[in-house]
């Protein structure tokens, strides 16, 4: 009988279906079968999860993996996030106090127009520092210490930066200078003997030649114990804070700005005792950790990275900056993964592939319109800088550009701008006028047009076909249904071959 | 003659109208008949109120009702806004004069900045606190009065909360603690005796050791009258205050937090006299709101919810927040029924139609944005979490991104990044960058794509019919226009049947 | 020949054409000659006034009275918005002056925290602004002086108003009160004798019963004289301020707020001497009004409402509100006038029609917006409103809605929202995210669709003509160009009538 | 036949290529040799600088010049913004530290709120300013210095301005005043005895008479050296400041303006000497810029400008203002420039053949929108100028209403509204709504419209030919690929004439 012979299984595509009918005789050519063979793999190759599990039974692993590792890593980043945060309060609120307590008359808010104009008021600004450095234990409310140097506690360094040699007459037009930096520094320890009833800084006694004066510097150090996570059954840390008051005098010009820099380290803390059953958890979260690596691994692909960063987070554990940066990298990444599932769906692949067919043409645009964005930059930054704040360099010019055209407080713009001379004045009406038109009704208009035109050509594609290629025209040729059973590769091949015929 | 028999009053449908005038035989056949009431009945069913009132004469009752309700329920939720405005109003002013009143130096505005940061700073403000509190009766302008417990007067609780015990020396960078919490009170009474002359915080004799204290918590009762009814001819309200001061040391970062909450309870005051013809005018309020749920009885399906809070507008008082979520959500959906409205002429439901239509496409495609939104959050939040207020939590990112694509204040997130690490300084440029590019000139012209491309599909469809459903196709052979009168119950039947051939 | 005889001058319109060649006769229909006429004078009032000009020669006087008027309305708006400004300014001075003079501790912009909390701090600020007051002649820098009434000068009136009788214990939640309100005034003029040394106020000797006070007012009247005007050779007016100071108690909440108000009359001076040749030049203004009356009267359609305004310029000087409220309107309308004048040109025309065809389109949704809109409002105003500033009044929650739908500060908005209660905080995003993303998203992209479509439509209308009216189709029959001639009604009729089949 | 004989070397269009395969005669007629000649000339005219080269090997040395001026240009903006930026610094800080000193009681960023309400005010800021300038060598931090006169220091100049005789009675409503302006000066040195242990401005002994006084104007001259330079290598420059205090009682309102102008003038010191190997580097800097000079010659057309103002960058080295300018606006054109050699790509052609397209519909439809525009502005600082700061000159009414379109800030604006009149009140709401609605969904989707529109239209031009004008027409019959060789200057003409024949 014809259906025992061996008939060539071609896929059944309509042209076949005849020839299968009605010649079925022996002799079989070998390429044919060759071929059709390569086609019905290819054609497995390119199905999405759903047709795969059909054609052959295969579960979705990969996109469970996915799955399971969006809830991993997001947890991972949580715990991650919340311990960052915990420290960055913890340090910023500790800057906040100090300079309440070495700044003389600082309040909230003032860090940028802290400065001092007169000569007395550098003195007392100095002099109030030491004391209240000498009075800490007496002052403070927080668990600040003196750091304890061997037998004693760390002084404070007083060091003034100044010019080698200055004659400096402005009133003649002349001067005589060597512009060689000379520094120098003398110590004020908590542990040196007190006058009682003096005051601690009357033993204070250094000029400073301000025409030559460069910088005053205030170095000291600090520690301090953050107990906070006792109540959330962790260890404490111990903080080591270095504080630098400085007075800068560079600019010589009647104004010194006074500014308060904190650097932390942060280590385990020598020798403590700890009422109750408290410990550090990391170990639990070494095991989590190792949880998230082990189901990582198994999407080596896009999760290496974040595993050794994983890893990294038990060692190095005060750069918190890179670690953070690659965690929240690979998170972006990690969802940017998903929307290729949500491609699978026929509506939502409309909307994916219009912004993938659309992504070239607006980044040609781009380049044309950053011609152009690059020249008002430029233009900006030397015309308007010395006039305007959000002009002062080229990043903020450029930050600036791009809010204006993204919707931005632009009345201020305008009106920040100084009006001493009329002639930028006016020149800065016109740039602002030209470049908001420009940008916000010519160009994002034409980004509408460019997306609405994909849209339509991508739809259009959509219902009546794509484009094909050579290889999808040679896959095309099979046309067998993934749950036609036709693809599971320990079927008998026989009936898998001659099946396309007995439909 | 043919026309005098008895006809099938098969609906004038072009294709039955030859029927009608040559096949006018007496054989009608029952099922036909049927058929053809069903049609019509469907028909009438699928009409609009104004097609309704002329098939069969029938008011727009429905109608009527809704925009009665909208009336309704637009007056009472006025009155509620009204008093629930007078009461938030009383309640804030007294807040802002109690912080007045104890704390020490305070500002208006300042309420996120206060703090101390010297241990005497912390006595001074317990000690300025405890002598306001005292002298209360000589200093308020309000109608405030101490708490009559019995015979006695309510007094301040003095609360320090500390660890149980505690010896931290970070110079040496070791401790040993005891996290369990303990709590001392005291208290001071306005009743009493004084000693005339002398302060009397001099009675206060309490210490607090800093390095393990918690928390210090002042605690009062203070009462007040809301007066300003009277003039309306309404009943004042008892108001009790339950004051909370805080000093905050959790941290331990040298930076003691100080805060005042305020608590009400408002209930009707048990004895009172007022000259004139004063009553409480809530009876007329409940018989207004009784007529309101008579109305709303009317049309149940959306005031059932309404009704309920109406009444328990009467007996639960205070719970404003549910109240108002309940009306607030009540009354936006009223509005909205009215649009359905609005659907039955033809160039509104134009644009309603589109709405409609577009919206499956526009929350499919924001899933696929969520996904990429989600990512940028999650990023953002572990980068730059600890380098720019507006990252701090998860929820303030997001409403920080979703602002930016809706034109927020650009320059400004630019420019609140600190500058400690030049590397996350640098990634937040490229992060905002990106992220504004890519919502604002991708995905926001995706949407108007979407949009137009509806709106040009519908408008196609209203000029060349929709695409019919089969249940549109049975009613659509039944064509009597609404005033034709063959919708009408009451009318004789064979009149109405036969009439179609008539016409 | 037949060419030469008489012959119906039909409009050559392409079908009369043959009629016009074959069928000469004498007999002339006396019907179809008039249809003709109306037909030729129906095509000159709908031609636009080029052709008019080319048609008849008639200049287009119209339009250069339009234009005429345009420049004078501006000048004069420009001369009315200059004097007023200087009014506002010199009053605005005068207020802030005030202030600084009798309000103790003011601070620029602190108008709307400007308040006393405690008793003593109330009796101050009165005493205060007394001293101030019967001081002003040796303090005040400007050219403020007491007003003479008859031989005397005018006294501060100090009144306060408290209910009739009230007896208060929120501490029993009792009280029993007469809601009559009584008022008390006293008079503290400067001519009063003084005892030298002693300070004015001590004089003063009232209480006031804080539990039944209701407010204090201290109103007292000043003159002054604007010099300023001198300068540019115009009259010096002189202004009557009416000063009131109130300390308002209505809520009994413990704060009481003061504001300072300031009314003003300005008058011309009863009696002067300006050394040279100075004149009120007004004089020059009228001239000038008079100028622009007449050429307005040209143009009496819009002009009217801005003439009968010019005029009362000159008599209600000070009522300044109302007329710059017609000036402002009708200039306004005055631009929009010239837009008619753009759409003669083909390609401008385009645009305006497709504004002008849009309109409808656009308030129809709109109204549908409306709802969606209004149901928001309501729920936005009730829930949100006792928690959130911008969300107080019915009147500011559309304004805040408004705005942010059109890019306003969000994350501003989003983070003042007070967090006492999670539940309505929740509400508040929930809210906010969705009345943002369909109002942005859906609601604005179908502004677009709707004007795209229309411009799309117009144009297709333009290249392929529009659809015809009767009334149009009536007048398409006469071909005659409007340069041809026959338009000139003083040319002999026969002549111009005939002349379309000689062409 | 002569049709068949005399062959035309004609470019290779395809009707010709026929002929050209048979007929091949030596009678060659002028006249067409010499037509094809000019095809091929102007064909080549209208290549692309990649298809110049390949027709006749040219290199495209203008792309490679115009690159060069770009780099060019932007090292030396760089250079130039740099410089400019150091010294607004340091000529900024300068000011800032003069408020602090002169200005009694200064505070940062209350520059437009500086000003005294009383008489004794007036009186202190004035001995203040002068104390502190005699005491000026023992305050200052900075390098300041009195002015040397010959052998005197200058000294500071007090003049008053004032009404030359007034008598000015409010009080009556009358005045009698000469309104010529008086001037009286007398001089403050630091040179004059000082009693010591005495104040040195008790020897200030003058009278204001403030009903007459218009004007105090503190003005003396300080010199100060910007040393910073010094450790860049480079020579410090000597600055003059001109301060100028005023004390501003033109409007007579009581309140009188404080503020302090410094106007500066960079000049090179007079004899200096500086330690170590430091010259004025601007020898390097003339080198480069004669480089510059040297490579923008090449490029003519554009260049002159910027070169010239690159020369009097070495002279006329204060008037920044004009030469940013010059060179800002060139280096806009410059980026401007090299858009026109991504347009060689087909790519990016589309894309910026739609904006220029666009352009002119653009424009014809902002003058459309400039009348509304224009009306909205002369309505609203009419109506709304005395009320809101925003609208108070036609300058910042343009802007507002400008900013509102683009998204701005719109609550702040509804929101600072003043409540005084509620009819201008209501007035400013409708004013603002309406515009806020009819440009923003109007206006802004017409622009939509139009680009989406030009879009489409240079799209199919593209694909389809665009429309060809008589020139093109003429050109296009030349057929000759840019690489066939034929556009060879030295190559042999018959050769390259006929070769068209050969292919």
């Amino acid at each position: 009988m014809a259906n025992s012979e061996v008939v060539i299984s071609s896929c059944n595509s309509p042209e076949e279906e005849n020839r299968c009918n009605f010649n079925q005789h022996t002799a079989v050519s070998e390429e044919l079968l060759l071929e059709d063979q390569m086609r019905r793999k290819l054609k497995f190759f390119f199905m999405n999860p759903c047709e795969k599990f059909w054609a052959r039974g295969r579960k979705p692993w990969k996109l469970a993996i996915q799955i399971l590792k969006i809830v991993m890593v997001t947890i991972q980043l949580v715990f991650f996030g919340l311990s960052n945060q915990m420290v960055v309060a913890f340090k910023e609120e500790n800057t906040i106090a100090f300079k309440h307590l070495f700044l003389k008359g600082y309040v909230d808010r003032m860090d940028d127009t802290y400065a001092v104009y007169t000569q007395r008021d550098v003195y007392d600004q100095i002099i109030f520092a030491v004391d209240q450095y000498l009075q800490l234990r007496n002052i403070s409310i927080g668990n600040h210490a003196y750091e304890n140097k061997g037998t004693e506690q760390s002084a404070m360094a007083i060091c003034q930066h100044f010019y080698k040699q200055g004659n400096i007459c402005p009133g003649n037009d002349t001067f005589d200078i060597d512009p060689e930096i000379k520094t120098e520094c003398f110590f004020v320890g908590p542990d040196e003997p007190f006058h009682p009833g003096a005051p601690e800084s009357s033993k204070l006694n250094f000029t400073l030649d301000f025409h030559r004066l460069l910088k005053v510097e205030l170095q000291f150090n600090l520690k301090a114990i953050n107990l906070q996570t006792v109540r959330q059954h962790e260890l404490p840390d111990c903080y080591d804070f270095t504080l630098t008051i400085t007075f800068d005098n560079k600019a010589h010009s009647g104004r010194i700005k006074i500014s308060l820099d904190n650097d932390i380290a942060i280590r385990e803390c020598k020798d403590w005792h700890v009422a109750g059953s408290i410990q550090k958890n990391t170990h639990y979260m070494m095991i989590f950790d190792a949880f998230v690596i082990l189901t990582c691994l198994a999407s080596l692909s896009l999760c290496v990275r974040s595993v050794i960063r994983g890893l990294q987070l038990q060692q190095s554990l005060t750069s918190y900056d890179v670690c953070s940066i690659f965690l929240g990298t690979s998170t972006l990444l990690v969802w940017l993964g998903v929307i290729r599932y949500l491609g699978f769906f026929q509506k939502y692949n409309l909307l994916i592939l219009t912004l993938q067919a659309a992504l070239p043409n607006v980044i040609r645009f781009c380049c044309c319109a950053a011609m152009i964005y690059l020249g008002y930059c430029f233009c900006g930054w030397i015309v308007l800088g010395p006039y305007h704040d959000k002009f002062r360099s080229l990043n903020t010019v450029s930050e600036c550009l791009f809010s204006l055209i993204n919707g931005d407080d632009m009345f201020a713009t305008f009106a920040k701008m100084q009006q001493k001379s009329y002639l930028v004045w006016l020149f800065s009406r016109l740039y602002l006028y030209t470049f908001i038109s420009l940008f916000i009704y010519m160009i994002l208009s034409l980004f509408i047009a460019l997306i609405t035109d994909t849209y339509e050509t991508i739809k259009h594609y959509q219902q009546n076909g794509f484009p094909e290629t050579e290889l999808r025209n040679f896959i095309s040729e099979c046309k067998d249904l993934p749950n036609s059973g036709k693809y599971r590769l320990d079927d008998d091949p026989p009936v898998s071959l001659f099946c396309c015929c007995k439909k």
